[in-house]
């Protein structure tokens, strides 16, 4: 009987890895010693830059993502197409403003003088006009030449009601001021309390007859960068422009509206939305052993905000998902499911990659067993959300990713990209990795998520907390 | 029976703080929403900049520390006189070689192709002389003129003695170039692992005939800026000039080395070392209601390096300790024993600062029951370095921490500063504050150590895990 016993155990040690602390300190060690993601995430960066979802850049990202991948020996690498909605920016947009006793108000004031601590220069010289850092939001119709109105700032939806039924804003624009609230650990929060402003802000302000919105961008930081995102029409209300204004700018502007109520801004926009164009979701694959038809799919997605390089977002995402799968080869591990990354394109402004994604599986019959999304940057990694079903089985883990500062573990396991995932397979088990979250408003759809704000040591420490995660739900599920 | 119950409650709430989750909240919203350390900690970096040790701007920022302390309404302010060792670089310093081979050993390459992804540009230009970014170590010798000489690498203490020993590197410049170990999830162990060929490397290299040393800088990151720290010379041993190289020129000297073992390095030094100056540390007090004379100390090191603005190292931890004293009488917490903020002079070289605030304490009987030291940056804490004797104290709260993710209690709660306070008061509790190191190394002693890469949230997040882990020792102690 022993020797059965023996083959036995070595047959299953096959298929079922130890997952313990020395797996760990092999994915761990493999990430952080031969990392790839930073350089490739540098590539992305420099050579291509931002990829608004149907842009040149975006093709060009999608050509080089596959190239890349293809390089790796994956098990297979394809493209799987979808059409997009496109949306651009012109080259054109601009906010100015004049104002009789701006010139004088500013004299020897500093931008910390508008609560900034951030020690940039707000450009306070007098002049016949000021430019506003300011850029419009995706979605926003242009401004067909240029419209010049007066301004009402409003910090809450009940105020805007208020003084919309008193009939205030009928011609203005209105500035959409509520800053995010600084008390939640996690800015997500902030941001979630917030972003609402910015994606129905201008439907809800045409109602009570305004021109045009400026949004507060959504960030904990007090600076001169504007932060676009998107924002959507109600079809009932005349579509205005919509631009984001940068936190720093939002709060002079308070300041001004007070001393001058006659303060006019002068909005020029030439941005438009262009027929769909085709494009795709990037695939790589390492085939299952066990379960070759069972998917655990992860990743980010691949379109980024056409401000910055989409570095953090989600360039870093995408990244994790490559160097999981790419470390998990490396180090040998043999998955029991088909483990697969997936670039999702056109998250930012209309899923149409995720939305596709989840009909192609349902139209083959391929059953996710799980899906995880990593779309909160490249931070210090610092644990996972996970489905409630799940919850007790990743607990078992809790010493080891405690014991590599990943321990963190939260019920809610969503991500736009994943799900759909659910409509096809309601038994699949949603993750959602949660890296630092302090950093990710300062960059976030701005100039300055550029590939200098990663750092190469936290997104390699974000990649393999991925694997890890990846090899738990291939160990538990079945 | 029950009035009495009552009244007695009453009265120890008095004294007694409930150390709860709404204790926790109070004391973090108060440092998110109206923290100060951020725009003081901006205005010591951007006012005064770099403060090593003896010089005038360490003479300013003491005065701006007492200045702006007196500010808050403490019960006292004031300086502890101390004489603190004065080293000075010289302006003229400087690092450069010719090589034969090196004009055509770049021909197109970029910085990448030396194991950086650092996206920066080298200067790889076709020269008659190239100047090498690189900095004198703190404490070194000047080179009376130029000094040339050709050049060794060495990756390990080993290598250097068979090396030396075989006569290879009399008349020679050593680079001392063992790289940082990547495995390690704690930067701190990385360090660690090689800052001895900085501080030692010298004398070493010295005892076989070396002229000069050249030390990889103490860094994670591949890039080209130089990273200082002090250096000590064994008296026995001739003293020799010693430079810290950026990280990615030690990978490019190996490189030439190994194409032109001919390559001659040209050092110009004129650094030395002044008598001793006056100095200070910097002192704020809250006085304990139950016992005044008992001290819980707690701070940073107010010196910094001569490079970048010592923003992180360790302005960051002087802010903590000030913001935490700051917002513990901001939300009107009474502490038991006399909390003491300390700015202590002189860490980076010598410890003088240190050594005579115990050296007063003792003398004046002062009894310390717990001391804390940050100075590991100011990153989004993770947690604290605990003495085992007061470890099962710490973990009573270790749900409390966790849910505002400071929970990672690890056994040893040392610190340069503290270490001092031990020899006095045998059983003070020593408290090592804890945040990401993933970062730190990339700034430390050199001259991206600004405020620009302090983030306010993660700074303000650390001065409320410092405080709450004040009232944690205030209360478990008598």
């Amino acid at each position: 009987m022993r020797l059965v016993i023996l083959c036995l155990c070595f047959s299953a040690s096959l298929t079922q890895a130890q997952v313990d602390s020395a797996f760990f300190r092999k994915v761990f060690n493999e990430a952080l010693e031969n990392g790839q993601a930073y350089a490739r995430l540098g590539e992305l960066c420099k050579t291509i830059g931002s990829r608004l979802s149907g842009s040149p850049q975006a093709e060009k990202a999608v050509a080089w993502g596959k190239q890349m991948l293809s390089t790796y020996g994956f098990d297979s690498v394809y493209l799987q197409p979808v059409m997009v909605p496109r949306w651009e920016r012109s080259k054109t947009e601009s906010l100015v403003f004049s104002s009789t006793i701006f010139n004088a108000a500013i004299k020897g004031e500093k931008l910390q003088d508008y609560n900034c601590e951030a020690f940039e220069e707000l450009p306070l010289k007098p002049a016949k006009q000021h430019r506003i850092p300011a850029v419009a939001l995706g979605g926003s119709v242009g401004t067909k030449g240029k419209l010049q109105a007066g301004i009402v700032s409003v910090h809450s939806d009940a105020q805007m009601d208020s003084l919309g039924k008193a009939g205030a804003l009928k011609g203005k624009m209105v500035l959409l001021n509520r800053p995010f609230p600084e008390t939640y650990l996690n800015t997500f929060k902030a941001y979630g309390a917030c972003v609402g402003q910015r994606v129905n802000g201008a439907s809800k302000a045409a109602a009570y007859g305004a021109v045009a919105v400026l949004v507060r961008s959504m960030s904990n930081r007090c600076d001169l960068h504007a932060h676009t995102g998107v924002m959507i029409y109600d079809d009932k209300q005349p579509k205005i422009p919509a631009m984001a204004v940068a936190t720093a700018v939002a709060n002079l502007l308070d300041k001004l509206i007070q001393q001058d109520p006659g303060l006019q801004l002068t909005m020029q926009l030439g941005c438009q939305t262009l027929p769909d164009a085709p494009s795709a979701n990037v695939v790589a694959e390492t085939r299952g052993s066990k379960y070759p038809k069972s998917i655990i799919a992860f990743g980010g997605h691949f379109d980024s905000w056409d401000q910055g390089e989409g570095a953090h977002d989600d360039g870093a995402g995408c990244m994790h998902a490559f160097e999981a799968l790419r470390l998990l080869k490396s180090i040998g591990y043999q998955p029991r499911h088909t483990l697969r990354c997936v670039w999702w394109m056109n998250e930012e402004n209309g899923l149409r990659g995720a939305t596709e994604y989840a009909a192609v599986a349902g139209k083959t019959n391929e059953k996710h067993v799980a899906a995880l999304e990593s779309d909160r940057g490249g931070f210090t990694p610092r644990g996972f959300g996970v489905d409630s079903a799940f919850l007790p089985k990743a607990l078992k883990y809790k010493a080891l990713l405690d014991a590599n500062g990943i321990g963190e573990i939260e019920k809610g396991g969503g991500g736009a990209d994943i799900g759909p995932i659910r409509k096809i397979n309601p038994n699949a088990v949603l993750v959602g990795f949660i890296p630092d979250s302090q950093r990710y408003f300062d960059v976030h759809h701005s100039e300055t998520d550029v590939f200098e704000s990663v750092n190469k040591r936290e997104l390699h420490l974000g990649a393999a907390a991925v694997a890890v995660m990846i090899v738990i739900l291939d160990q538990e599920l079945d």
